[in-house]
């Protein structure tokens, strides 16, 4: 069985393709386009720094949900997706396991 | 090979076990406390949201990636990690698969 | 007449007072607790960030001035006033007058 | 003597006219450009946000005072002002009025 991240992905790129599907909650905010899709990702950001600084750990994972959904959602409505980010997270890893050869830690 | 997020995981938690480490980012982030890794977060999300809103897709891909690790840093100071949020991520998933067989979809 | 900030000041002072007051968005905001105004606070600057961003002065002005309005129901409900944000830029306009003497400005 | 508001409004207008001015806070925030502006003012919301959250008048003095100057410098950088605010503040004002006439109450 795929990652559950993978399979919100398609989800994504299926409603993306597919356009206004009536009650698809995905659907309904990618119609809501660009602005709106990075207006969310900022308010489910803000969620979560207050569950952190409010030590309430069942609403920080409930948050952190909510945000890696809506960044899955703005990644997806530009044709990106969390493949790019982990290659960009593997090109800097190389990049600090060469600075920790050099001397420095990540 | 182990995923990336599965690697930054075990590295935070290594760097949270063993303390201050000299050069290491994630150490000195972990040793600012919980209220600095909740801002920093948000100033990763702030940062996400400008380039989305500027449509740059390489500097959304480099702010969603400090955005994700900077997520891993403030779970994992909390003994919290990316499963956590998978979990709630599938909970939904399984809430949402009913909701669809009455008549509703994601 | 007095100041537009200084009216809302009084008016949320009155709705802090006086409590739930049916109607009343100000009674509604503050009744909903510390988190959530925080929250909103939150929200109203990830929306003035995008209408920057988005180059839209229309926007930009009417996000600014829900961003403020919340911000003096924030301070508001802490028994704080624009008055206290005001004595601190002063304090720091002393500061930065006694270091533009010494050669350096704002 | 004029307001604090008013006399940072003046200080900004004049560093946008006279360009890099050395030591300058402001010229150099001016000079860093329209996305950089933006982002500023985000993370000084994210700061009062959890100053807010965390409890600290204080530094919720403080983050406010932070919040409102980079507000002013947003807004400077497009040749808008606090006044500009304010009208949009009174429109608001006003037709809260009318709709409290009508029953209802701002």
């Amino acid at each position: 069985m795929t990652d559950i991240f993978a399979r919100l992905e398609s989800l994504i790129a299926d409603r993306k393709r597919n356009g206004a599907a009536g009650e698809s909650y995905v659907a309904k905010q990618l119609a809501r386009g660009r602005l709106k899709l990075a207006e969310k990702l900022g308010e489910e950001a803000v969620e979560t720094v207050i569950a952190a600084v409010a030590q309430d750990d069942k609403a920080l994972v409930g948050e952190a949900a909510d945000l890696l959904f809506h960044l899955l959602i703005l990644l997806g409505d530009r044709g990106l997706s969390l493949d790019d980010v982990r290659a960009e997270l593997e090109r800097r890893e190389g990049l600090s396991g060469l600075a920790e050869k050099a001397g420095r830690q990540t």
